[in-house]
Order: structure tokens, then sequence, then C-alpha cells
């Protein structure tokens, strides 16, 4: 297993430059003063494809080597890293195939199309989708992209904290979610060489805990289809991730669906930015953890802004 | 009637500076390549109190000398306007009073008293606005500052396109909603002081035609309670601002309700920013009449994002 350094950070950030936004980062004087902190928001919901994960696709594409490039990249994920990484490889023109349940939602499929993917359905298994998988990657040669446990996606993530860091400057913490941990280990590949004082959280939904009680318990824990609004974070930690997370992490907190949902709608009623759940969970974590943040100076990373606008959490009877 | 000067605009810009942010401009590659222009969205939805009216509203406010300011200021609006005046007031520290008609939404009520406002109800009707008005007026003595058609709210919202082409050099054509001209009327002060070969033109929703129909009239035309989703448009022109509309308008240009909502829709997913419909107007024209606009560098002013969260124009049946 390859750990990335802060040197595969620095070439992807000069290799993916010109296929991402340098993002802006967001303040809001009515969320400074209801945390008693300051918080600085990272705004990946504008980056391209509208999500973080598009750093690290785009690491992923431009790092292969010209005869690897040419086979294409396939991944399996309904996800914004399969738009990112659709999206990464229509900038270096080259072939890309992800690998979909049938029952994802057709926006998400006809945003990979959309982008000059092409979408292979299996049906909504791990036994299918590793079947099929397995099937598209024999056939094409194709160079799997895995969503996070891939040391070129993650030096690609940890392109944010650094922009982050560079543009504002020091940090007394910063606060990212965590499904499987790829925006969170590049944070700590980033903030454990430039601003070693910056402590890092997790923040996660209760209903998908898995990386708390991993983080708790020492080794990967990983829960079969946990549910959650924040469908970004429902996957499990692989052991690439674990490696930063079980070394560089402060601690993991924890948010229920209610909290999620009242604090995207609050980001989207004052901030007046669209992001998606995932996104929410850092601040839903910050204000109920008031005391571990009052008086700092805080990263918060909106990782992205996807999400069904026809659709959105509050206006649903179930929460 | 005193019709303002650039020199008023510079000295507003000065005297609002500390109140306001000087809002970004963001570009959206989705949007160039369907328009088949370069597009510069000013933010005013980023705004202090979300809209572009607090620029009006803080120089009215500062403009009052202070035995003057004393006795406070007074409108009659339900909308950005009141919430803007109420927290200009706020930050000078002097008395609001908002005469609404009862039946405004309950959120706009509360709002204005978030910000320390005082809220009078009235009838919904033009005549027991003006009695309930002429009374606060009376009893308290405060400065009526009118929405639109006063001297330094124009002087105000100038200060909008100035920075506009402080930030982004110049410009072909600048479109901005049109509703009672504030907005637009500041836009002609700006425009044809410091960019005299920037074409204005105002965007109007096809529900509520009345400045359209003004302009091709050659004089003011003024509906009774038009019915439109940008319901920051259904007020008429004023004599203040039918002196910029009809002295400085290239055209004004209609957009149909579905066209509205659509715009509003695709601004939210593709941008990832929160406009109320009002701030659609614009686009939607521009997308309608794009011979007008292909090649060009046209500035789009997004006049504000409040609006309801829970009651979306694209989820409502009815259209």
């Amino acid at each position: 297993m390859y750990i990335p350094t802060f040197d595969d950070v620095k070439a992807a950030h000069a290799r993916i430059m010109p296929y991402i936004h340098r993002t802006p980062v967001l303040t809001s004087s009515y969320f400074n003063s209801l945390a008693g902190a300051e918080l600085f928001f990272k705004c990946e919901n504008f980056q391209k494809a509208s999500a973080f994960e598009v750093r690290g696709a785009s690491n992923a594409v431009f790092g292969l080597d010209e005869k690897t490039a040419q086979k294409g990249v396939a991944t399996h994920s309904s996800g914004n890293h399969a738009l990112s990484l659709t999206y990464a490889a229509g900038c270096r023109g080259i072939p890309v195939t992800v690998v979909m349940p049938r029952t994802a939602p057709e926006t998400k499929k006809a945003a990979v199309r959309g982008y000059g993917g092409t979408g292979v359905e299996c049906e909504p298994s791990t036994s299918s989708r590793e079947a099929v998988f397995a099937e598209v990657v024999a056939q094409s040669g194709a160079d799997f992209v895995h969503p996070y446990n891939n040391h070129r996606v993650i030096a690609g993530q940890a392109t944010c904290s650094k922009e982050l860091i560079e543009d504002i400057g020091d940090l007394d913490a910063v606060v990212a979610p965590i499904g499987g941990g790829g925006m969170i280990s590049g944070s700590c590949l980033t903030l454990s060489n430039i601003a070693q004082n910056t402590k890092i959280y997790a923040a996660e939904p209760v209903n998908a805990d898995d990386a708390c009680r991993s983080f708790k318990s020492g080794h990967i824990i990983a829960d079969d289809a946990p549910e959650t609004v924040a469908d970004g974070l429902k996957v499990p930690l692989k052991e690439l991730t674990w490696h930063f997370v079980s070394n560089h992490v402060e601690g993991i907190l924890l948010a229920t669906e209610q909290e999620i949902i009242d604090a995207m709608y609050l980001t989207w009623q004052r901030m007046k930015i669209v992001i998606e759940p995932s996104s929410a969970v850092p601040l839903a974590t910050i204000l109920k953890n008031k005391q571990l943040f009052v008086g700092k100076r805080v990263g918060v990373i909106l990782t992205g802004g996807n999400g069904d606008l026809k659709n959105l959490p509050w206006m649903q009877k179930k929460h």
C-alpha cells in the first residue's frame, strides 16, 4: 500500500489546476455568531461537477501514463465520484465506464451520459456490482479508479485543504464529512504537513456511524447499507483512508438526520448557496459541539452541491 | 424632482461601504455555452439582507442629518426594501417602522422584527396602506423612504453597477429586472456616466409588463395588482425611475412565468446558488433573445435571494 506524501499533493495540484476551480471560501456573520467561532466555508459545491471528488478523479486520470490512459478508466459508484471521473476522463479524451445499480436515480445516470461517460447497469447488490465491474475491466483493460481507496485520489482531495490554508492562513480546526474517508484523508495528508497545529475533525451521520465506531475500536467496521439523508457518506473506510483517519483525526463527531437537515436548510437560507446533505454534516456537528470550537478559527468543507431540487429533505413528511 | 448625479453615487458608495458587501461576480461555463455569450452574474443574493435594496436603504438612512435621523425612518413594503431599511436603521441605531399588509407572509413579518423593526399592519388595499402610513409618519415624524422613487435610494442602487464595471471591466450590455425601476435606474445612472457604450436592458415578467407598455407608449402605465411569481416586480414605475428608464434603457424584454421558473431552477441547479424568482428574469430574457447578446460580454444582476425554501415555484402544480 503506497501512502501518498505532500510532494504528491503538490504534484497533484499542479497537474489538475487546469481542470478544477480554485473554489472560494465564504464566511457568514450569522453562523459566526451562532457558533461563537470564526467559520470559513470552503465551497466545493462550486467545484466542477459540483463536488470535491473532481480533484481526486482528475489526479487519477491525468496521473496515468499515456498507454494506460488510452484503455480508459472505470469505477462503480452512482455518486459524485462517478460524475467527477467522467468529467476528468472527458477532459483527457479517454473512455470511461461507470457501473451503476439500475436503481440509481435517473438524474445521476443522465449526468454521467451528459458528460460523455458509458453507464453499465448492475443489480443493486455487491455481488452483481463486482461481477459486472470485473467483466467491464476484463474486456477493456480500463484502470480501476476507486472512489477513495486510491493514493492518487487522496492526493487530489488533499489539494482542497491546501487551497484553504493558502487562502485563509492558519486555522485551529478543520471539519469535513466522513464516508469512505477520501476528503478526510486528503485533509489529514495536507494539514499534518503544512498546518500541524490544526485539529482535524470528521463529521458523520449517527445513522451511518461506522467510521466513529471504527475510530473507537481501533479497526475498520463496515456497515451493510446504512440509511441516511447524507447519501454520500454511506460507504465504509478502507485500508488507505483508515491509515489517515487512525493517525491524524482528533475526533469523529455525530449528527442526527434532523440536525443534518436543519443545518442544510439554514445554510441555503442564510448563505444562499445550494449544498447537498453530506455537506451540512460538519456545520451540524459544530453547532452541536460548540465548546470544541468557541473562539476558534474553523475551516468547514462544503463537499458538494448535487442533489434533487425537486425532492428536498425538509419537504418530506418522514422527517 | 432632484435627479441624482454620479457624484451622488460616489458619495453613496463611500457612505454605505461599511454596511454592505462588495458582492462577488460569478461566471458559469454552462450558461456561457447556452447563451453563446459571456455572462457575468453580480450576486446581490449574497448581499446583506440578501438583496440589492440594502444599498439604497443604507444610503437613505446614512444620508440623513442627525436631527432628522433621530425621528426614524418608515416605509410601506413587505419585500426586500422593508427588510433592507430595517437592517440599515439598525446599523445607525434609529427607529424604523414598516407598514405591511396583514396578509404578508409571516416569514417577512418575522424578518422585519428579527432585524429590530416595528411592523404595523394594514389591510391589503392601497387606501388602508396610505391611511395607516400617514398616521405613522404624523405621529413619529419619521422620514419616508420610498422603495425606489427616492434619489438617495437610486444613488445607492447605482453602486451595484459601479462595482460590476470596476471589477469586470467593460461590458456590452447589462440586464437587470424591472419592477418599480430602482435597480434599473441606478444602473442607468452609473453606466451612462462610466460605461456609455454599455446597453441597458430591463427584464420584466409578461404578467406584470407595465414598464414595457410604459416604455412603448412614452408615459407611465400602472397596473393594479398584477400576478407573477417574480413578486418583487409587481410595482409600477414612478416619476424618478421613469426619468432614467425613458432616457437610458435600450429595451424591455419579457419572460413568461414558466420561462422565469425554468431560469431560476437552472440557476440553482447549475450555479448552486439560491436566487429569488425576480432575479431569474434577466437570464430568462437573455436565453430567449440570444441574437441580442451572442458573442457579447453581458452583466446580469441577480437582485436577491429571499424566498420561501419550503414553497418553491417548480414544486407547485399550477405552473
